[in-house]
């Protein structure tokens, strides 16, 4: 158990950015609230997961919607604690503490604008390891747990419980309903024990982030390369380094969908990068390589200052840094790779480990 | 109070379809679950409003969707069942009794189903003293009542409750939330006071129902024509006999939308009348003549039985009395008009009294 105040906040804000793999929501907005609310309530205290009683009702907070939809309805933090507090009268349950859903973007510090507002402790850890786009992608779902009941606001005042039969149901209801309230909404969404929690949870990712943030922030400060220390906190490896060349996004049915081309600088001049993404990067290929595909993960840093770039952030004429980097071993099972492999998003390529896909690869370059 | 038994549901469900005005849902799938459940549970109680304490709290039950998809997906009489204990347990209080929130198809006889397998008594009133197509289309959304707390339930065990800033909202996301649930479901809706209902409801309609089909039946058995007695009964008027020439329809946005055509036989053979429908019949015209305008009711009858045909039995070459009724005097107030007026279905047509638009005609045909 540790307190976490502005500073942390900032750094762990970094690493959302790089673990959201392009997606998961502008972690800015995300962290504009987390400070705020550490400004009038004070900082917050981080647990570790074996600090949890097993039997105490942890309920992660998260946005659902697209990320071209946040950045301009932001969230007055008013329906996350709505959706919070109808969920515990529902279910009749004290809650313990809440957590995010999904390390990576604007869902890995909402929850602590919440935990300041509520005096609740937020749980070190996650769902994901990283951002993907959808409420069944979620270790808590490989292991059997309910997304439901779960609770949707939205800054008008309008709230929805859903108990639906399994979350693949709560996700397809809870898509459309988030699309009629405008594009985003806040949930409270999993309530699980503390047992469950720490059976199924992707655990220190909270820790993690805010290691990367603090190293690329210390790198900075001292002329290393920000990047190699990334690399090796994440165990990752250096993808391609080139400059924006062609992006192309839309966003339908709720998702932000599109591709950017990247041409090669240094000596992979006559290379392109192309990158998928639906939210989240999900695959990164040049003509004749597969690079890195989801569930591995995929992050765009800037060649000059080593921040993490989001799809939306993403210019054309930018000079950047892909990198890859190993998923959560969950994830690379059966039942992960079915649930959000390349199959699932529509591509037809297999997934192959990024270590792998570089051992295979004659020359890393960049 | 009075028990009713397998007559009285078979007369209200000819009643229902009569002031159905065409949509509702074909009663028939109604009867037969009220039949089924009287079978197994024995009579049901009917209520006066004026029985019901000014505390208890009373619960509308109902089905949202297109009755295209209502006669295709049968509902088991679980979801009614199981949309009332989610709803009483929400709100942590008992219900006293349930209601159709319409007087019209499928919708004023399922409650009967409900009410029979839960112990319950029916209120004898509803909120429409007809039947129309959304949520908000109630007099207890003109009398200032929430439609929420709500609870949907689908046939394959997936819920919903809602909590919405007003009936629109409701409307709105129980809509998008039927569509993406099958088509169909089951509502406990707009929960109130005794005393509530009392000011709000439309009075007796369950028994009006009643005595229209057992008036049609009588009139059979006796030789009369029916079609005198349900128009003294309900006040209305004959507007048009003819044959059906031509009939477009199609479902979207979960409502299944058209225009009818007949033409003229009698006296009147060089007349056609449209009918033009959103579920339910909402304009009745000749090519010169404005004949009956929603929230008024416009139903069509068998020429030889009199017995009431729904917009999804109507078919080419049907002989027909198409008929115009008063509706009740809360909807012909501002906020009724322009709550179920022509403009909200968008017809550029203004609301003219059914008596009055009979009494501008030079001549009534049929």
């Amino acid at each position: 158990m540790r307190l976490l105040g502005k500073q942390e906040i900032e750094d762990i804000a970094v690493g959302a950015a790089l673990l959201g793999t392009g997606g998961g929501g502008d972690p800015y907005i995300g962290k504009l609230m987390a400070l705020q609310a550490i400004e009038e309530y004070g900082p917050i205290t981080l647990l570790d997961p074996e600090e949890v009683p097993d039997e105490a009702i942890i309920v992660p907070s998260a946005m659902m919607g697209a990320p071209t939809v946040m950045i301009e309805k932001v969230p007055s933090g008013e329906e996350a604690v709505t959706a919070f507090e109808t969920l515990q009268e529902y279910m009749g349950k004290d809650i313990y503490a809440t957590m995010p859903i999904e390390a990576g973007g604007v869902n890995s510090l909402l929850p602590f604008a919440l935990a300041a507002r509520q005096g609740l402790p937020v749980v070190d850890g996650d769902g994901m390891g990283r951002a993907f786009p959808e409420l069944q992608m979620v270790t808590f779902y490989l292991d059997g747990l309910d997304a439901t009941p779960m609770v949707l606001s939205d800054e008008k005042g309008n709230g929805m419980v859903l108990n639906t039969i399994n979350s693949v149901w709560a996700e397809r209801l809870a898509r459309g309903a988030t699309i009629e309230m405008g594009g985003s909404v806040m949930l409270a969404i999993y309530p699980m024990k503390g047992k469950e929690m720490k059976r199924s949870a992707i655990r220190n990712t909270l820790s993690l982030e805010e290691e990367i943030g603090r190293s690329i922030r210390e790198a900075k400060e001292s002329n290393y390369d920000p990047i190699d220390e990334v690399l090796k906190i994440t165990n990752g490896y250096r993808l391609f380094s080139g400059k924006v060349k062609d992006i192309n996004r839309k966003t339908e049915t709720g998702f932000a969908r599109g591709t950017a081309i990247m041409e090669g600088i240094h000596d992979n001049k006559n290379e392109e990068l192309e990158l998928n993404f639906q939210n989240e990067h999900l695959i990164a290929r040049t003509k004749d390589r597969l690079l890195c595909v989801t569930p591995d993960l995929i992050a765009v840093l800037d060649a000059e200052t080593g921040m993490p770039i989001t799809t939306e952030g993403l210019r054309y004429g930018a000079r950047c840094i892909v990198i890859g980097m190993p998923c959560d071993p969950k994830w690379r099972t059966d039942k992960g790779i079915s649930n959000v492999g390349p199959g699932y998003f529509g591509y037809n390529v297999n997934y192959t480990p990024v270590e792998e896909l570089i051992a295979k690869g004659e020359k890393i370059i960049g």
